[in-house]
């Protein structure tokens, strides 16, 4: 039996801003990444989607970023490993904050954007991450780039590693991400996508940019919520999954 | 035996901005009420003062405030009281990230500025603010101005109140503070304002400045850092308090 | 011949964020109020509001707010007058910014939200505004609550004023808007909303919400464009002033 | 007859934050570099920082950051040449607000911190923001670091620009200033300090970390503020070049 879990970012929205279509998605995930006030939400929304995932019954974990409201936190910013510790205990706890108070235990920690991946190449700066999580809350689940530095450095704090594939995302050799500016980056057929994604999850195997087949491990797949296509290709992912029978369910039911 | 608790506010810098000394303090008081990112403070600075507390073997609390860090949350904002328990939650919890990751545990929240003001006289804020704290950890203790309507609104709510006076400050017949723009708000005698507080710990008066005693309850009295006078000041107090026989110990002690 | 501006509030986008139909109402109104980053608003989104503006031909004005993006500037904050010409001069300097690189005229200032309100009733607050603006540059046209305190400070600053009146709002007998929160604030029959601003700016007359006449002027009419049934509204305004002989043209050429 | 402009920045206090001596430092500087509140300063310091530098009768110029409080504008962020230059008109506008109000005319353009260094050594972010400065007002002077990438796109857009030279840094054989965390990075020694410096202005010469002589122009020089002892050697400068005959005077009189 194959298992995977799906996961989204959700609680994006700030103040008189809506992002997203976190009532949408919600249904077709089972976890949720919410943002913790830095790259994007606000106390009032942290809340409100808290309470929404604990009525769902679908899982939490805190999704923190770079303090960089104005770029969404996508921009590189050049924080040090202390700093990185520094903000992810900030934002973890004023996420969980929230769950305490629905009475929702925490599942796992995925950093956002820049600081997911800066965090992905840079070791020492995973490192202040993971620290973060493992003093917080050493059993907590730490989200990350299957085959990444954050992923080793979640290992040498202790922590359990989930792997996380993207179905829409070609593969250099070494298991990071092409990167958007070089074409061919993107996965645009949903049929090769979503085939991509069960042999990931099957084989833990994927087809390389190059043509080489390279392992990677495939604990979470991240989908979005931000459009009716995107909504569409979640739930033709469900559907290809339930035929494979692959089950979908949450990372703390797999790591 | 009397006792009484000595509090004041701490990690009030941010990034580049030092604010306050905080070193000098530490060692003259027992409870510290640490800014939490809205009005004060980010997280570098959070987990520093949390480690200098916890060396020092104070106790620390959270110190939430409306999010104006460019008034240093000095300034009224027409805040709901949905909004002011967010804001509670989000900044109770951020702290508390850097107290768990140090071992310490969290004594009391104290609202910051306009937002203790506000409280103190709005029932319905105050009880925003109260069912954070409730919901959060209801072992959680209040810190609030003696009389306010924060501390009954932390009483319905079922937490543990702790009762905040002022050596410094002038009090009305309502036990509300003067105006700091009425004639007469500050004691600026410190033999008097010593004298004050000493009456407030052992006989739970107050002469109002209409000239009529008044009664209140004096758990904790407010000192600062801030200055080499404020904490000369601090030191006398405490002096006088060991030749009056009255124990200067946390608030955990005496709520 | 009458004469009347209609504006609305544009450029309120913020990084990721998008809110407004900006494109859709640019065509329908003479004046735009655009946001100057500190209620909404980013550098990047003023710049491109600004060539937006340009493109089309409408007039364009400064929409600075108080601090609160979290609050969206709707929120009462209690600045002081020095504060807020300081923060005035700061957001009118800001977008004149943009204006200048597309050699764009600024024609107003409309504060916004909260400080748009707070400044209506509140004399020496709106006197720091207005001298912002008259030492920014005298030529800028004040654009305020017809009968307000800020129409009275922009004329003793020596100012040109423009009254600007709601087509959807009850007003009171004193001239201010009717709270919100009363019954009967929302003028929710379009053809009455319409019937009324018609008379605003024929007799300059409407009916409070008591029954009796007031007088007021009205030389701009605030329009949204926050939706499909926001526009519509806008067109049959401007369908019907051309019944009426009412020519919509800036407010430059009015005041 | 040599001249050189001595430059500092100033207004770097924020809100209950104060950072600097401006009061000191302003009596020994010709030209004042004013943070514009992305990465220090707010609105009201603005204001008092202009009517300081107006009556002492020195020359201002924009001090434009990246928008990070938090990291004093020091951190590397990843900004597009588009976002750098309305980040930058933004910045300019709102300075310029205060000097208009104040009767002041801006003199020049210097970025800060990370911005400063990044577009020193990057081209097109360089462009970015040299495009903003001429199409604000392209009489202002750009001042940027001697030699580098920036003084290079400020030439390409029709600026007049002033080449800055550190008296306390050591310099690459490409006259780049050599990474703090480099050995030798400081020129600790202040008698060796002020020769290199009295050099540059002469000779336009400076012996680079190697030992090997470099050309760089030397139009202003940068000092600081923000102690007792950076103001001691400020005056040491002032006196050794009143020895050499070199005027110090703003660089409105020298570009």
């Amino acid at each position: 039996m194959y298992r995977v879990d799906l996961n989204s970012d959700l609680g994006e929205s700030f103040g008189r801003y809506t992002l997203g279509m976190d009532d949408k998605v919600i249904p077709l995930i089972t976890s949720a990444n919410v943002a913790c006030g830095f790259h994007a939400s606000d106390p009032v929304v942290m809340k409100k989607t808290i309470e929404m995932a604990k009525e769902a019954g679908i899982r939490v974990g805190a999704h923190p970023g770079y303090p960089d409201l104005m770029g969404f936190g996508r921009r590189n910013m050049n924080v040090s490993p202390a700093e990185a510790k520094a903000y992810t205990l900030y934002q973890i706890g004023a996420l969980d904050a929230f769950c305490k108070a629905s009475g929702v235990e925490m599942q796992h920690v995925k950093p956002h954007g820049a600081f997911y991946n800066m965090a992905a190449k840079d070791y020492k700066l995973a490192k202040g991450i993971c620290e973060a999580i493992a003093e917080y809350n050493p059993k907590l689940i730490l989200m990350a780039l299957a085959g990444s530095e954050m992923i080793r450095a979640g290992q040498d704090c202790g922590l359990r590693t989930a792997s996380e594939v993207f179905a829409d995302r070609a593969y250099e050799e070494d298991g990071t991400l092409v990167a958007r500016t070089k074409e061919g980056a993107m996965i645009t057929d949903e049929n090769e996508a979503i085939a991509r994604v069960i042999r990931m999850v099957k084989e833990q195997k994927v087809q390389a940019i190059t043509g080489r087949d390279i392992s990677l491990k495939a604990d979470s797949i991240c989908v979005h919520g931000d459009g009716a296509s995107a909504l569409a290709f979640v739930a033709k992912i469900r559907e290809s999954f339930a035929r494979e029978g692959i089950e979908i369910c949450p990372l703390a039911d797999i790591v």
